[in-house]
């Protein structure tokens, strides 16, 4: 246990801090002295978008994605293909792919993946209400845009049981050389995979 | 300019978090989500810890520490040898050294190194302070335990001028091998320093 220096107000708040993903106890502990230091134009204005955040963003009730606007922005956004869903684990993975600026379509956060090990079933994801938007008519495929993890891969393959009697395409992202990616760095499995679906050109 | 997902709420969130040091953009994007994600048990703390820091947590007026009392809990424990005072650039490294565990000695923080480049001079330090506390006439011994950088040291050199007039010992923390440190992976300065201040045994 480290000594206890400037006060348990100030451990408290590093002990809170080295919980946050990127930070450890050490890096913590600079980042709370860098926030003091700079009290009034970094830790005061960050507690209250904090606060912010906390007041006014909720879950979709539609997609599960985070926004102050329920059912979210994206949700709302009449400019968007409404027959296209893209399943995604979590909401850092919808703002990856609206990062990408490539699908114009709608979201469905899972929260997860299914997870035997860990305890997590299907009634732990949101299974049901993908399966009730699919139900509603509107949609026409569901991208299944989980992550190349072995959990990931065996969530796309239980959704798509799950909706092989649906009138509606299934698909998952393609797998392969990352653009950009150097050969020799890459892994077989994706090398593997790259050379078995390679495309005619 | 990345896309906003999730309002601007969280878009302000993530700028700010991403100035906290340790934070880049990206894993600031990341650490909001799972701030958000775990709002209860995480955020919600988190808001309530730094509103405590912010409301309590002052400068000590004798050494420029961080504590909830003025002056901090190092100055006004009687068990401290009060004749030496270690003086440090930041307060991390007055922790850095409280850590170690060895010196019960006193502090002064100076606020950073004299930078000619960055115009920060001696005024712009606690500089005064110092010598003021050096007059008063209970401190025998002032340790200068700068960083050993060419700031650190210049800086070392201009307080340890400005004291040779006093009747004190000045002294500066030893350079050499660190402990535990594999001669191949130090840099030439470091060995060099090792071996003309070698002791003998």
């Amino acid at each position: 246990m480290e000594r206890q220096t400037g006060g348990p107000e100030i451990e408290q708040m590093i002990a809170l801090l080295s919980r946050v993903q990127g930070l450890g106890p050490r890096s913590a502990r600079r980042a709370a002295l860098q926030l003091i230091k700079r009290k009034d134009v970094l830790l005061v204005p960050l507690i209250s978008a904090m606060k912010n955040v906390v007041d006014n963003i909720e879950q979709c009730r539609q997609c599960g994605n985070m926004d102050t606007v329920n059912p979210c922005s994206i949700c709302a956004d009449e400019r968007r293909d409404k027959s296209l869903v893209c399943v995604v684990e979590e909401v850092s993975d919808l703002w990856a792919l609206e990062r990408a600026g490539v699908a114009k379509a709608q979201y469905h956060v899972l929260g997860g993946t299914l997870s035997p090990i860990d305890g997590r079933g299907p009634e732990d994801l949101n299974i049901a209400s993908l399966l009730e938007r699919v139900k509603d008519g509107e949609v026409k495929e569901v991208l299944l845009a989980l992550n190349a993890t072995v959990e990931g891969q065996s969530t796309v393959h239980y959704i798509s049981d799950l909706l092989k009697g649906c009138d509606i395409t299934i698909s998952r992202l393609a797998h392969g050389v990352p653009v950009g990616g150097e050969l020799d760095y890459l892994d077989d499995g994706t090398l593997a995979t790259a050379i078995t679906q390679r495309k005619i050109i």
